[in-house]
């Protein structure tokens, strides 16, 4: 990454609190692999322990084969937390953060399969694995976790009000920032 | 994508009306693309506009070399609609729509070009490429857009209550669904 240059580098963060924490914040992500030349992007449920990155989605057959063949892929979970009007159209933007998390994922087995698959529902409904009915022998094998190591993760984060142009702070234009939340119920 | 074995093939939806609703019901949307082997998912704002889906990000240089490059990417807008809380941990999941769109981005440029940026605010923010101010020719060339066909364009839906396992229904568990929703303001 440290090649790349950014139109916004001053939004890019690397510690790992600042991206747990966004990675903790929503369950759900968007994987993306590559099958002959073409990227995939596809929604699933993931949910963070410790170091690695658990992921469970709904496998279809192009992502399996993919996540277990030793190919790199890329995870990314963003929260939008608000629209940006400024007094240009130009200077419009969304509040928002975003985690990225590159890897090759490991197929996970036995009880860390369990113990994965436990992370992901509790991320999505806590204290549902406690409540609801255990996952049989033959569950477990029609689902598929993947883990992948949160050694190459990166952060970008938009916050606070719109960033004039010289010049625009005299226009008579209502600016400011709409939150956004998510809404549970 | 007929050669795909999917888990969920009910869930599959190919008419572009459903299509459409997905793309136009929110603004962000995840970027997919390859540098390397490597891929890439990279959170952006989308508009569509008739047959053609316009892309505008904050645009690093990677994404920019590789759009431009005739390379394929991926384009995939998701709304999480609810938590699905079933008697089995096996059995939770989530009710969503996704699109996923394939192609070849397309640079814009001139008039198609101000008209797509007026597709993006709107769709961000209603109402606003009226109220603000209008871009200059600079602020036109430094900013980037894109545009891909939907030619190559699949939707996903799961929608309803939770999915039993024969036996669980007598389970002491509560189930059912929490609706979730983005709310502005």
């Amino acid at each position: 990454m440290a090649t790349q240059v950014k139109r916004h580098p001053e939004r890019g963060r690397y510690d790992r609190e600042t991206i747990d924490a966004i990675l903790d914040d929503g369950f759900l992500c968007h994987l993306g692999f590559v099958v002959d030349d073409q990227p995939y992007v596809i929604p699933t449920l993931h949910a963070r322990v410790g170091d690695v990155l658990y992921l469970h989605g709904s496998p279809a057959s192009r992502m399996l084969q993919t996540l277990g063949s030793g190919a790199p892929v890329c995870v990314t979970v963003t929260h939008l937390d608000g629209i940006v009007l400024a007094k240009s159209v130009f200077n419009h933007s969304v509040n928002y953060r975003s985690a990225v998390v590159l890897g090759t994922p490991r197929k996970v087995e036995g009880e860390e399969k369990v113990r994965a698959l436990e992370a992901i529902v509790e991320h999505i409904a806590p204290g549902r694995w406690a409540e609801a009915r255990q996952p049989s022998e033959k569950e477990l094998r029609t689902t598929e976790v993947v883990a992948i190591a949160l050694d190459e993760a990166s952060a970008k984060i938009r916050t606070g009000p719109p960033i004039e142009s010289p010049g625009d702070a005299e226009l008579d234009v209502e600016s400011g920032v709409i939150p956004i939340r998510l809404v549970r119920g």
